[in-house]
């Protein structure tokens, strides 16, 4: 069955002429306010600024039923090939990051995945002893990664979220993009002879992350340094990096682990674990293994990923809004939405399902933001008042990370935060009527605010599961392989052949790849 | 005349209905790659993959005619009293940011608005004897930049883009959120008995940046310094927070110049000189004073910013794409898009024409973006094979900032860099036919590059300015004002009936505003 097939699906399409006025006096109300929440895993999912009636989300989970998601979000954490488009070449894998981190509750004695959790707690032990002995010797206090995409922004997202439980000294940095200046500005912050420099591709063929572990060998060398001495290779056993000869020390990822879900294997893990300490590592690892056993112990609203999912798809597929403002009120998680931009838009920015069908509804939107305050003072009068209507995801905390905080004029800078929040969920909601055409708001700005106690590295691992099982779970809904990411490879292979131009033109001016030739040729007269 | 009333408004949305397919054979050409660029001061803007036929271009160019931009860029930069909405009450006032850096061609003699620009250069001048004295005393290594929105966004988009330009041993940070979390990071990366504090707050009154800047002071008196001899403060004269005997200096701005278009003036100024030194800082200016000059002297295709705000107008209004992702292959250019998002978001972001009559067409786009490579390992995944389609506009330069680059299998870094830039462009105008419908790309995903030499401050002006021009340009185009933000105040409003709250709460549980009383009841059992 397809997505717009279900009879849910009819039924929401009717009602969808019709939304529900959040402007209208007497509907946006307190009581709905308390009402509309659901709450879990020391979370509070409150909706009641979304443009939803009880019909309207009673009719949402039973699409969420038609659709069998639960079956499928058991089957993806058991090991199924869930990666897969039936009849067309396709990875055929199975997508487990779920069983990077359910091996504990002493250790779990029936892991969904056994062997993929048996695999990853072994390198997880290999992972503790290792910094162990980093930790005795002590002579280590920086961490480069070198990575992009997923070996990049889940693990840097985390490291700036977890800053405030960093070990004192110890600091990360991160060289993603092939641009050298990026190498460069990284290169000049750090004292080499003090810093680890851990390598990650899981192919371990990535064109930058290749050329910038070259660069930094190269730098290491021309210092009188050892390479193997400072770096650790994090790839896929039998890679062109799967060399330990070469490295002081190499961990495994494995293909069935994505990399925009990779955060929690060792991707993210050697650096993770290098700033925050063993312990706080795995307190981010359980509470994302907490929140992955809560999807599956979840069937109706109780389930805030498969809730928050739902709740996209009427604005998505029914309200027909294009994209979506992920806004914390939390400095800590400014680079939180630019993981999540991956996780959600290389997931499920789709066209065909499993099928290999091509779709004729909206699949994932884009994902975009900044931290509040700071978006109030800059594209929120968009939001507020332009032509566009922008859904908005709110993430805020009861409390700051930092115990400092200073009262003035009676309240403190997390009441100013937490005040502003609430302010602009209903502000976006009832907007404002005025005879001055330019102070007039239209409101009805969906959204909706994922509310937590205080951002600690278990809250940081719920949440990171959070987001990747509100994705999973509309990827579900859709019926669309939210495991794959053949955008990519046009563009690749394009990159391939001007560069081939670029080493031809010193020898007869290449013309294999005309449009490429035309572009270069522009260079010329710069 | 309202924006489609004009003539060409009609001509263009006929030919809209059958826009030109870069996917089929023989439309995407060298031949048209080559023609189709425009260049002026050191840019090359390149076209060819935009959906756009010499007709459209010409009848865009018509419009802008119409919509008479250039007279209105002209009275914009003598002064004449842009931000307005006639009959309403509105700020009435200049847009005067282009005077903030005229006062060069040693001087000149006849600056567009004589009084404003003789004001900028009296504070210029200020500035260079402020930095020149503490450039002797070499008593402060670090600066911290308190602000936050247009205060925050452009000053640390430039700061970041010319760190290779930095004086070795100075350092910029920026704090601008209200979150605690924000100053407490920031204030544990430096030594305070080495840092100057500027505050940049026009009104003197923003919430946050009064907030950190008590914050800071405590910090400061905790620790027995003087907050008076790290504290400089940039605001409007006769704001609450003109008074210099509180601060190490003052510097003045004026409300006629906008936050998100005020990085040239002071509101920039002592940051960017500090890290700068003042000769960097004025080629910064005088490039985009350049710019402000190119826009003035061009009427056709060679006025740049005008070019690049004309095709988002077909991409916007006549092919209806909501948004527009800005991608720089530069990581220098890291935070340059968070700039544009406010420069453009808030200028554009409006529902109401400079009469007060509400639009019934779209208006400012959505803009989002990370430079590439990055983003290609993220989210270009949706843009090449999702459902929505989005313009993309890229920035590039021929040579890296750094002169440290390497050769890895024949070419270097920057060349590989550049080969990805254009094999992106070239990818996502002319798609893929392909059998397995997973590897089927659309295509027609138009697109255009902004094309440099090198970015080092000259260009970043110019850059930066081209910019502001482009929003201006579309701005004029669509008759709305974009340089106000009324948007913001009903948000600001209801937070101060929440602050209220938090303070009754502890007296009774206040209820002078129930449904921010219903989400603070939310956080009492989290």
């Amino acid at each position: 069955m397809s997505f717009t097939s279900y009879k849910s699906f009819k039924q929401l399409q009717a009602l969808s002429h019709d939304p529900l006025d959040l402007t209208k006096k007497g509907v946006l109300t307190p009581a709905r306010l308390k009402k509309m929440q659901s709450e879990g895993l020391g979370f509070k999912l409150c909706f009641g600024t979304e443009r939803v009636t009880d019909k309207i989300l009673d009719l949402l989970f039973h699409l969420s039923k038609e659709a069998e998601v639960h079956k499928k979000m058991h089957a993806m954490q058991a090991g199924e090939v869930v990666n897969q488009i039936a009849g067309y070449e396709s990875e055929k894998r199975p997508a487990l990051h779920t069983a990077m981190r359910d091996f504990f509750d002493e250790r779990n004695p029936a892991p969904a995945a056994v062997k993929a959790s048996s695999l990853a707690f072994e390198e997880y032990q290999k992972l503790g002893d290792f910094m162990k002995e980093i930790h005795e010797k002590n002579q280590f206090t920086d961490i480069i990664q070198i990575g992009i995409g997923g070996s990049d922004l889940g693990p840097r997202a985390l490291c700036i979220a977890l800053e405030r439980f960093h070990i004192p000294n110890r600091r990360a940095h991160f060289i993603s993009n092939v641009d050298p200046d990026d190498a460069t500005s990284v290169l000049n912050k750090v004292d080499l002879h003090k810093t680890l420099i851990v390598i990650v591709s899981k192919s371990g063929t990535t064109l930058e992350t290749l050329t910038n572990e070259a660069f930094v060998r190269d730098r290491l060398k021309k210092m009188g340094l050892k390479p193997k001495n400072h770096l650790i290779a994090v790839t896929g056993k039998g890679s062109p990096m799967d060399d330990p000869s070469r490295y002081l020390a190499s961990f495994y990822i494995w293909d069935y682990v994505g990399g925009r879900y990779s955060a929690t294997s060792m991707v993210g893990g050697v650096t993770l674990s290098f700033v925050l300490g063993m312990e706080d590592y795995k307190e981010l690892l359980k509470g994302a293994n907490e929140m992955d056993k809560h999807v599956l112990a979840h069937e109706g609203r109780k389930n805030l990923p498969l809730l928050s999912a739902l709740l996209g798809i009427w604005n998505r597929n029914f309200l027909h809004l294009p994209t979506v403002a992920i806004i914390p009120y939390s400095q800590a998680l400014s680079r939180f939405t630019a993981h999540l931009q991956q996780c959600d838009m290389e997931s499920n920015g789709k066209r065909v399902d499993k099928k290999g069908k091509f779709l004729h509804f909206e699949t994932g939107p884009i994902i975009w933001g900044e931290p509040g305050t700071n978006g109030q003072h800059s594209f929120y009068q968009l939001i507020h008042q332009g032509t566009s209507c922008i859904p908005l995801e709110f993430i805020g905390f009861k409390e700051s990370q930092y115990p400092n905080d200073i009262k003035i004029e009676k309240t403190t800078s997390q009441q100013k935060l937490l005040a502003n929040l609430f302010a602009q969920s209903i502000a976006l909601a009832i907007g404002q009527k005025e005879k001055n055409p330019n102070k007039f708001f239209p409101g009805n700005r969906p959204n909706r605010i994922l509310l937590g106690t205080h951002l600690d590295p278990k809250t940081m691992g719920r949440l990171l599961s959070f987001y990747e099982h509100k994705v999973a779970f509309q990827g579900f809904l859709w019926n669309i392989n939210s495991f794959d990411q053949e955008g990519v490879q046009l563009g690749k292979m394009l990159a391939v052949k001007i560069l081939d131009l670029f080493v031809q033109k010193k020898k007869k001016g290449g013309s294999s790849f005309p449009l490429g030739a035309a572009y270069l040729s522009l260079l010329d007269d710069l």
